[in-house]
């Protein structure tokens, strides 16, 4: 029996890889309750267990197993939606849904750079919040909005450059990334493809990454953002990893800092909201882990309940100033796990209130 | 039965990974004829198959695997030597082998940066083999000498660099690799290490590759080497990956040049050699594969024998001009086929001749 | 341009892994020529190149990349036309073929066990060929067949079992597959289900097995065939292989034999065919590897170009009487290859001549 | 700080694979608490976290990561000590401890067979504790006494087998093991051994299996042991997975039995110590899961933290009566889980008082 003091969440989209990270990070969630499932045509009617290929290493919840997948349409839907589509279905479903007057927090790449739209990292950039004001949708009846996370591959490198950008000003940023095939889906990645292989390209990856960075670390003036001021190049591969996107990359900052000053900024990383105690933010924004050989996907990956962004490898750039490895959880940090973050930030803000 | 015609050659550490390339690789070479194969002390008297632990998917040729392994000591071996050995065994043991009268052509980076030993690659700085003049192991009665490869992560970069530094001018180089388990020999790295997982660290590599870089691109004047002036920054990664190491790379030029430009520089890359008819040598130095999602070191890797370097996705960068991915066989043309190649332009040279 | 000496032969379902390898296998065949190659309605009409998505370390063949892909129908095909469709497909499709009067060589498992279609490996039952003059298409004018090979995961079995049915006569077989991705197709077995997994189902596969070992090992008496008269039980598992299927093995005889005796027959197996010397026939039918550890479907599936089963770890059973390790290449051995090897028999029997 | 109320442990090869296990197992275990890490020569004096190639998804705990390492003697020594060394070692050391009044509960195969040595399953076969009374080192002074669980590649299969033999009494059993590489240890399995490969052998396993299957299933009779009366034949591969062995295995019983009957006597299994609340001991001894492809070792493997058996694909054997895969967690249920839960089980039975 669903406990009635939790607000009750939809999942659209809720059958897809994503999609199943939410229904396991919200079991047990203190303030959300699964109340509603959609997916598409083919999965309406079918029980949740039966419409999902399951992927996740824990059991889908008893409760969830068994709840019917509704159609991917607002009516009957909770007000609080996180959402898990493509980003085709995803541009023409997210309006309706804000539309209809609900709260639309989503993975979707859809709307993340629409200038209302904020993207969200709470720990670094919260103040985006004040976009929803500017929303149509919010300015209806129902109050709707859409809050959007980052692509999974910034996620993770945005809050690495976060601190630095604050303290010491970042000029320019190069970044390779080695990905997982957990971000493309399911069945995504044909094994054929990825079984000792590189696949040096994502379809639209580098595009989202360089142009989300610069909305990631903007600053609000005025109630507009202004995209951040410094050049990002990156290039995006796939690995044969399963969780978990490591990226190298080279930083050039606008005033000199020490490695240990760098660190130190990592280490002092202090999250925006860590006086909200958000259920779902972790201890630790940023671990730098100082062995040699870190951080790496498979030990590193599940640190912070993969949350933690972790860091290694901090040493001196013949071109620009530093060098470094970040690694960040592409299904739990980097996608259903930042949606549920922004959701709770929303909630102490206000924002889910009808 | 041996041909008499055919030059004798051995291998110094024959049995470790790039010891079996090069056993595999010489098998019915024209010019060359195994004739001696020596390793450790654990080795020495045993048959060679009962030496080595054979990890190539050709079967041992039937000659060498009864062929006894020898001590690794100069007496008794061809003048001609292939060596794969360990740096710091290569230290002490190489300069032994060229006093000794021996041209010893060796993968080790024992002396790669030695002023006085060039580090070939035929196609494209072939100038450097007149470096051997100055060795003293060359003035000497035996006449022997130390010819050095580049270590496997920068041989197709380099190779990939040398027509637009040629054409265009270079100016800054940032590369990443992704490096495949066979560059590490067996037993190399651990599974539990690799399977599912990315090491964003192999000792030494990224000071390798820089170093190596410019000395590869350098210049002849007056008899001396001219290291290349370029910047290059390199961050190495292990993958899961059997063979070929593939990298990602931006570089700026000195020149303005367009994407059809380059192409057409890497397309009509001329081989230095092109006319010797090295047998070693790929028809085709650098392949060009337009397909978006290319190359890749599964389906690529094989390309020229292994010789060719493959590069795929020229496309803008944001901070530097271009971006590419390049792929180059790590133990082939990074590794046996490379000093194999480098002993054919000796022999057209000269330089084996007592 | 083709040689006009040789038979040219189509390939229906030329886009798929099995296709691919056809037209790999194909390539300066002595005997044939691919002149036609057809696919689903989606690809009809592109050119080769663009409708298959090329997945072998082969480059695909200059003259076959720009070949244009029929319709999967009779007309305009030639007499002589390799089947790698859907069994589905094939049910349909194969017939129609047959009856307009071509020679259908097909490794589908549509007709497999017809009793009127020969299940064929040259080297142990090509007796199976006198069947085909039971076949209605036969009779009619066009004088069309159908002539199949067995699924890939019983094919090196059967080869092994062959020699000891023969000898010492066989009893029971008890057989545990580890078979490679490469068997399922493309796109096939998702990344996510595989990497660093094991699934222990394959659809129909057990079935398969167990019932065409029967026909395979089967004898003929009058003009019919009589299947073989053992009990087999078979275990379908799927492992993160890319090319191989290794599998365990325990049987019981009915004559007592010593493992060297077993050893013995694998080694003398001598092919019912050896005097035609077909050209895709492997010198050595089977080797028997006496390392240990062997045989590896990394390291021995290219013995006999993928033709030579390979076996190892001959050893008691505590149940039966000997237990041992099989390994076979699934797609050339078992699949594009084997059917190769039909034809060059029917080719030599006089099958092909209209 | 050490709590005062909990039993002070320690663990004997503490650094390697199983040794990190009992490390992570038994932090914040309610009964146990680690105050002596023991290893080698090489490690002794080094802070754990120096001498530990730390190789598991959570991090070391930070009590231990600076906790010193002992030399492996008993002085020094807590009365109960986990074991997890090399067979070699455990041969001459363990008896040395339990001389010196230690209760040694390993995990090594040194003692596994001993007559007087009890190999403990809890829920399977408790009563084989009273062999405990016939060790001579427990009749001395210190009362020590050697516990062990059995190899990792035996122990899920003999909880499967376990019900079947109590209800319809066994009398063949046929094992094909897919076995993760964790249970190599590290090093351990190379990585160009088993990336995209299978090696069909695993040294001393299939001995193990077949020996200690009977041990485990056998009856106290006048408190000695007689081996259960079955046959097995077991045949071990090494696969590309990191945790969790996949067994298929065929099994005669000697009373007929319906599927439902097998899969309700699984379902139903009955832990002999259920009502003794073991700490370790998992809710749910055998899952049987009806879904046709699983269970597989990367979805499946964290039942019941590690400790629970998954069993399907149940299905008629045309041999044997039935064929099913079954899937155990080899480092936790299968080593360190096992023998922490004989330790609880030894604790209730009052055999760590002094």
């Amino acid at each position: 029996m669903p406990s009635t003091t939790k607000i009750p969440v939809g999942i659209l989209g809720a059958t897809g890889t994503v999609g199943q990270r939410f229904v396991q990070l919200l079991e047990d969630h203190p303030w959300f309750e699964v109340a509603w499932l959609a997916a598409s045509e083919r999965s309406a009617g079918l029980a949740y267990q039966d419409a999902a290929k399951w992927k996740l290493t824990t059991s889908i919840p008893d409760r969830i197993a068994h709840m019917k997948v509704s159609a991917a349409a607002p009516d009957g839907a909770p007000r609080v939606i996180f959402a898990a589509l493509d980003a085709a279905l995803a541009q023409d479903l997210e309006p309706k849904f804000a539309a209809a007057g609900h709260v639309l927090i989503t993975n979707s790449s859809a709307f993340r750079m629409h200038p209302d739209v904020p993207l969200i990292i709470p720990e670094i950039n919260d103040d985006q919040l004040a976009l929803i004001d500017r929303q149509e949708w919010r300015k209806s009846k129902g109050r709707g909005c859409i809050v959007t996370n980052s692509n999974c591959s910034i996620m993770g490198l945005a809050i690495a450059l976060a601190p630095l950008a604050e303290q010491f000003g970042l000029e320019k940023v190069f970044a390779v990334t080695m990905q997982a095939i957990s971000g493309a889906g399911y069945p995504g990645v044909a094994s054929l493809d990825i079984l000792g292989n590189v696949i040096p390209y994502i379809a639209k990856e580098e595009e989202k990454m360089e142009a989300e960075a610069k909305k990631l670390l903007g600053k609000m003036h005025n109630d507009q953002l202004q995209l951040a001021d410094f050049a990002i190049s990156a290039q995006c591969n796939r690995v044969a990893v399963e969780d978990g996107h490591t990226e190298s990359v080279s930083i050039k900052l606008r005033k000199p800092a020490s490695a240990e000053q760098i660190i130190a900024a990592w280490r002092g990383c202090k999250s925006n909201v860590a006086q909200l105690n958000l259920p779902s933010a972790p201890a630790q924004v940023i671990h730098y882990d100082e062995r040699i050989d870190r951080p790496q996907p498979r030990l590193d990956i599940h640190r912070g309940k993969g949350m933690t962004t972790t860091i290694g490898r901090l040493r001196a750039c013949s071109i620009f100033d530093w060098k470094f490895t970040v690694l960040s959880h592409n299904t739990v940090r980097g996608a259903a796990g930042a949606a549920i973050l922004n959701a709770e930030l929303l909630k102490v803000k206000g924002y889910l209130e009808a």
